[in-house]
């Protein structure tokens, strides 16, 4: 591990190197009034992309707590710990998987399938933040030319680990998507490696054809911040471990849907406005650059509106439906607008965002009541919620697709017209559905016939804290499981 | 919706698109010694101000969660998902109100009592960050002449989404502070078209007064980030629901104070660390703008030896007349003091910081027996926090006011003395008071008299969770309401 | 106080101000070609340095949040309120201790001991953010010399008040590692008092000795965010005070350990993702400057990597030992590779992160274990994750030391080898720990014998929430004290 940075004073924290370094410099006075060159301001402009990259990042690393608590939440208390587990401990699996071989795979040079180069633990060849010659002309940068082998991810003007962190934390979510839903019955150890697989090589690969270069990419399809590169990937290997790991014990028991509340709507609350917050460091955070404030404005308030207008048209829609304001429907419908404008919020107009936030809150609803009519049991939501509106905001970018907007906003103009940028959107929605689906049937499957992915009945019903962990959630009240 | 930021290549994220655009810009090598012109550095200043007022609204945001936590946790168990749903939904609808009607009405050109110009969907022209020339001339930055209808919030290089967020989470904030006091009795319906009225109208007409170039603009009133124009007015607004909704039941029976105690410190203790670190966007973010470091530095140390002072003082208080430091005393004392000095943090020195931390925190534990005292039943205390300290703060810019630091660290000193300063802030005080209060009385009054503001008795004891929303916040525990 | 910044305008708020300012101003047109001057270039730096030590603080501060999160969770309801409370008002009183004396000891110049001018209430000469003739000249960038008694923390070119609140953050976390080792019998006076103590007097020292300009910043000892400053010194006195306190009544009933367990998973849980971010600011931000986006980013990776491989490890070690996952020991793991990276993250390869990160998941597990087994009861293994693993950090830079990444990162290179180094490193442990120990031990001694400093013994059995604070932290559950 080389890097290339000149040695400067300003990290020093000892007076005693300060004298060292006052006969180093070359002591002269300076002139407030002297002219700068333009490496100085291009120095400051990388400090300040790096500043707006990592903390759009470390927004987007919160959103674990966010995870954490939104699916504890909706879980029973004695499976708490286990939910908590795993979602803190996917994390840190993610962040080996994909510095191994994730980052390599989704952003190396290579083919339109997969990046081939560089792939092993990030070493390949990069001087980052250089950028190539035609970004430093047109905006007016000194820089060096780009020389690397991660190509696809060379216009933004950051150092290579800062790329990586703002990568690996988009990464990192789409694997605590799956553990909502295969929750309350699945084995700790199955779920770490299904975890590893996922964001070692599937995401990374649907995420090479979109953001690394690959075949859609080349196909005009667009997913600002990843609808679908994070949200229904995430969705269609939840769905895969729900089908192989079947219903949760007494769920569909007599034909009918019995419902298993959550434990604590205080931790789903707030792990719903984690998420919300997150979600500012996620779709505005996707420019990967400070410069263009204007930009990175515009995708927040669109982000928002969706919000609130997904909350709303889900509390409506529960009112009218269950009759009365479920808390979780305003919750989940507060996600499913998130969801469904990652993709297209730097490519339409504010009031389609809040069209598009509107349909995901009603969706979100009838894909809930939909999943369990299909016995497809999943505890928190999280088909209805990332699977649905991921699709849906993935088909949205084309339903209410702006030139206009992808032009000022993005500079991710396709010229398509909507009809057009439907078709090309569908096309990316049926081929990442068309990978990732089977191959996580396929993983879940191998792991089923191997390790086991499915816990006893006995610890099912006696709940996974104390057979996976040996701990209790909350040891000092007294619960009553109904 | 059309914004004019011109295309430029860095939001590339397809390696496709680089090829295309290699042949479009002019492929010439550039000079890192080469001089920057003034344009570039105007760019990078919008952009760092852009992400500071960002990072700083996501701040304000995350207060949601605080208050949802503190108010929440307040309250009985069985109102437990009521008070979150309240308080979440609460901002969905402030996003929209504000978007609809009250960022035009507080920020648009108009007459000193109310903004008419681009009321709108904030669809008024304006091309910010574009400044005006005096401006541009005084910071030696190379900018266009604004030319909008939102003049008075022209002296904030963002670009107009951002400044729009940054009100809106504000707008949010006022909403937040009356839901607490009307908690546990109040119909979850009445409170959303409430919170609607009040960002729609009530909330911008007194900010329009104050930060929108309005009446008291005009007569050397100051607060600089909101104890009147957020506090003092959810306090006003909460006081009026307090009145026209009453007691809940038994809280008064036998002529004597019965204790309701909230159900979760944990809760509340998270919430108030929340609001702590949420107040360094508050206030500090009240500059809109990066360039001046010693400012935003200044605030925040102001605004944290407040918050200090006043959890010790309410801590001493408390231990004093109640013989013990009751945990809810040192967390609203702590609020009390971050209230109180939100008007003055950038007008007093940090000993004047200190000594109105430590009355907020005196006066906070009086205020709350006081209320008691008048039987009006606030849950959470958010009268004796919001009201009484936003009074006292807005005060306390003129008892501890200091031309010198004024100038430096705000550059708004209005030269007067601090008995002329304080006439001039009991002036606005009483301004504001005498509208929000009497307008927010007609508003509950006539929700009362149509759809009613009250749930039934019945409801009430039983609980608001299961009668207003058909939850239970912790299905899996033993509950024992006293 | 004064501050010298000249009035600008860009704080306004008022439309009516701006009538008054454009007849102030030079009403001249700008050309947006025109050539800007260093000091602009200068004023943007500062701006943005500031911007992110300040968010980098409250990064740190938001820790205060995880602390009480997680030392609450993992210790009994009964004392939960206690427990908060104490990781509450610990903040309020360092922030007193810190402004009244503790930073002047720790960066004021002086001897090596201890800073010795502009101790009181920071009221020493400074004019930061000037910077030396030395770090302006090779950072090109134009700046006035520095005049000030602060000197050994003048290599950042942020204001004197970022200075103090990103060090007084720093400070706070010292104390809230205290409050977790003497949880469940300690008087609430007698730890506010210590912690009072610990933040003026203690860490003060010690952190002038390293990062004040002291003696073992001049003997080659390299400590780059706190490993020691912070965690062991912190580590060093929850020592102190678990032997001179004594173990809980019932721990080591009968020559055995008695496990406790905490009330609350979910409280833990969320308390170590909070900690987890919340170290993004407290290594990266401990560049205290934004120019250098490559230091900052290397340093976040390489603390997340030894919070991912510390989880991890302390996954396989607990499932190795105790037959389970515990998740108490996955939290500390993280935990204890967050700490022992604190100090090396700036010097050492992300392979030896990953090692380092694996060492202190193991280290932690076992040294839970060993500290029971001399009976020294600490509730929430802060010994183990503080003292051990920032002993072992400290450590870990010579063993892993690079004098070249060193270069590169933080420009703080010894130039030593990794034999050398450790034996640096080993000389400043052996003075802190022969410093912090004897002097804690002192102050409990004396704490114990004037005030008392453990409640009674009926007290301790009841619970301290309601004998020290006479509240409950959840009275409408049903709670069941094993």
């Amino acid at each position: 591990m080389k890097l290339s940075i000149k040695p400067t004073p300003r990290l020093f924290k000892w007076a005693g190197a300060l004298a060292v370094l006052a006969t180093i410099a070359p002591a002269f006075g300076q002139d407030a009034a002297a002219i700068p060159k333009l490496s100085d301001l291009s120095d400051l402009r990388v400090g300040l992309d790096t500043v707006w990259v990592l903390v759009a990042a470390m927004l987007v690393f919160w959103m674990n707590a966010g995870f954490a608590l939104v699916e504890s939440g909706l879980c029973q208390s004695k499976n708490c710990v286990n939910v908590l587990a795993k979602n803190f401990i996917v994390f840190a699996v993610a962040s080996l998987s994909f510095w191994a071989v994730g980052w390599g795979f989704m952003f190396g040079d290579g083919t339109p399938f997969i990046g081939t180069e560089g792939v092993l633990f990030v070493s390949g060849a990069d001087n980052s933040p250089a950028l190539g010659k035609a970004y430093a002309a047109m905006n007016n940068f000194s820089t060096e030319e780009y020389a690397g082998v991660y190509g696809s991810i060379n216009w933004t003007p950051v150092p290579l680990w800062a790329k990586f962190f703002f990568q690996l934390v988009f990464a990192g979510t789409a694997a605590t998507i799956v553990s909502g839903a295969v929750a309350e019955r699945i084995k700790f150890g199955a779920f770490l490696i299904f975890s590893f697989l996922l964001v070692a090589f599937v995401y990374p690969i649907t995420g090479h054809w979109i953001w690394g270069g690959g075949l859609l990419a080349a196909a005009n399809f667009r997913d600002f911040a990843g609808s679908t590169v994070v949200h229904s990937v995430g969705g269609w290997a939840a769905l895969a471990g729900v089908i192989v790991l079947g219903a949760r014990i007494g769920k569909y028991k007599g034909g009918k849907v019995q419902p298993i509340p959550g434990h604590s709507m205080t931790s789903a609350a707030l792990g719903v406005l984690i998420l919300w917050l997150g979600w500012f460091g996620f779709n505005p955070g996707s420019t990967m650059a400070a410069m263009n404030g204007k930009a990175i404005a515009y995708i927040l308030v669109n982000t928002n509106i969706a919000a609130a207008t997904g909350a709303l048209s889900a509390l409506v829609t529960a009112w009218v439906i269950l009759k009365k304001p479920d808390i979780s429907m305003i919750l989940n419908g507060c996600l499913a607008g998130l969801v469904a404008i990652t993709a297209p919020c730097a490519f339409v107009s504010f009031t389609s965002g809040a069209i598009i936030g509107t349909i995901a809150g009603i969706l979100v609803v009838l894909a809930v009541i939909f999943f369990d009519k299909l016995k497809l049991d999943d505890p928190v939501g999280a088909l209805a919620v990332h699977l649905c509106n991921g699709i849906f905001g993935t088909l949205a970018v084309g339903l209410f697709y702006d030139n206009q907007i992808a032009t000022d906003i993005a500079a991710l103009a396709t010229g398509l017209d909507r009809g057009a940028q439907t078709m090309a959107q569908l096309k990316g929605i049926i081929y990442v559905g068309a990978f990732v689906f089977p191959v996580s049937l396929l993983i879940w499957y191998l792991l089923k016939i191997t390790l086991g992915i499915r816990v006893s009945p006995e610890e099912e019903i006696e709940g996974l804290d104390s057979g996976e962990h040996g701990n209790e959630a909350y040891p000092n009240f007294q619960v009553a499981h109904k």
